[in-house]
């Protein structure tokens, strides 16, 4: 089966207008299909609301205890049970799961060494369990991923997103081929950020470290690009990088 | 296949230690089993930090908006994930779920006449999608259910635990036999309330008639043992009640 493995950030989440249509376009998307989600910026409000301190290293947030009982309220249970219920209204049977759930996306937590991040895992794509989404995929059920994941000692870890999805992709090339949608605020991968004209279509390594080496592709876009090389190198078929607006329509960059 | 489903509340979800013992015990007992969990304290006690009222009606509360946000935080979020944490490091394969998650649970959210509860759901039992748990179950997995449905509408809905409960045990005997056991703080249905020998071993129709007039089954007891007949009548081989600490002990009161 060729799986299309969907992940969406915070400017879809955090903006009721644009997640009901993501909802919809998203349930229209042929199946099978995968959703992986962000948190976007309830849990830093909550937080907030708490009185819970942000700590930070480096520019890094450390996920304490008590952030990763939020992370764990907003991100498994408000965010990801909220876009459910929304999938099940447009007829999309969708499943909520954290990475802890049925064993999916075991985790180790990170060393603490030289920097202790707290509860925080990294995922290794051979470790996903994809009998467990085959399994859903052919009953016709669509997972959701929250970006949580889990040690197998009892602890809930919090994951980077891009690597929920960027594992669950890479683990599901075991069914068949597989896109990864990776939907950002823009159109694409821009020749000028300025001119929303100069969207590159298709990015390829040749053309990739051209691009890198010209100055076009820059700052936060290259980890982004490594990554979805990366992936591509683990047998994902392609990653698409659009704006979620065009879920549905052929606009973005293709990278293969 | 003969399945345990299994409820749990406030007492064992509130009590660190009682969590720890029941998560074990759970994870011991035979598969194929399912359990259901309330809230317990969590919700009420999120709620109050965050400055959200309880609106009270006749003694019971009112979810409204942004009580369902709190549940669907507190259920779905911090205390389902916790306990599939834990039981995946028991070697216990449990998914989280809502009703919502891969439909299992649809719900009709209460009619707002003559006393409107807000995002309340009433259950019907035929409506529980037992195809998903037959799947989940013959695939070796535990689903572990928090007391949240969902209207189809796009809304999740606040559930009562013991209703969840009960609609997924008649919803199972589709699968085969089916044993309820409710958790109490009680080790079951006691003769002498004061007296700890006293426990009522079994309970049929014709005994709970008399037990009732003899004033010995009173109060909160009652629309308990109600329920368990209800499911009885529906296929339920057997409801037990007994102390979560005895959950793998011969130690409850069967109705049978």
């Amino acid at each position: 089966m060729a799986v299309t493995v969907v992940k969406i950030g915070g400017n879809v989440i955090d903006n009721a207008e644009a997640l009901e249509r993501f909802v919809k376009d998203f349930a229209e998307l042929p199946s099978p299909k995968i959703l992986i989600h962000g948190g976007g910026k309830l849990a830093t409000a909550l937080s907030t609301k708490l009185g819970i301190e942000t700590h930070m290293i480096d520019g890094r947030r450390i996920t304490d205890k008590e952030t990763l009982d939020v992370v764990t309220m907003v991100y498994a249970g408000l965010v990801n049970k909220n876009i459910v219920a929304k999938l099940q209204r447009e007829g999309c049977n969708a499943i909520g799961l954290s990475g802890a759930d049925a064993d999916v996306i075991p985790a180790a937590r990170r060393s603490p060494h030289p920097v202790d991040y707290g509860y925080v895992g990294d995922i290794n794509a051979s470790q996903v369990n994809v009998d467990v989404l085959k399994m859903l995929l052919l009953a016709g059920i669509t997972p959701v991923f929250c970006a949580l994941t889990h040690d197998g000692k009892g602890s809930m870890l919090n994951s980077n997103a891009d690597s929920v999805a960027s594992a669950v992709a890479v683990a599901a090339t075991a069914l068949g081929e597989v896109d990864l949608v990776f939907c950002l605020e823009l159109a694409g991968v821009m020749l000028d950020i300025d001119n929303p004209d100069s969207m590159i279509s298709e990015i390829d390594e040749s053309s990739y470290t051209r691009l890198r080496n010209d100055g076009v592709i820059t700052k936060g876009m290259i980890p982004k690009i490594d990554n979805a090389f990366k992936a591509i190198h683990q047998g994902v078929s392609r990653v698409i990088i659009k704006h979620a607006e065009n879920l549905v329509r052929d606009i973005g960059t293709i990278i293969h």
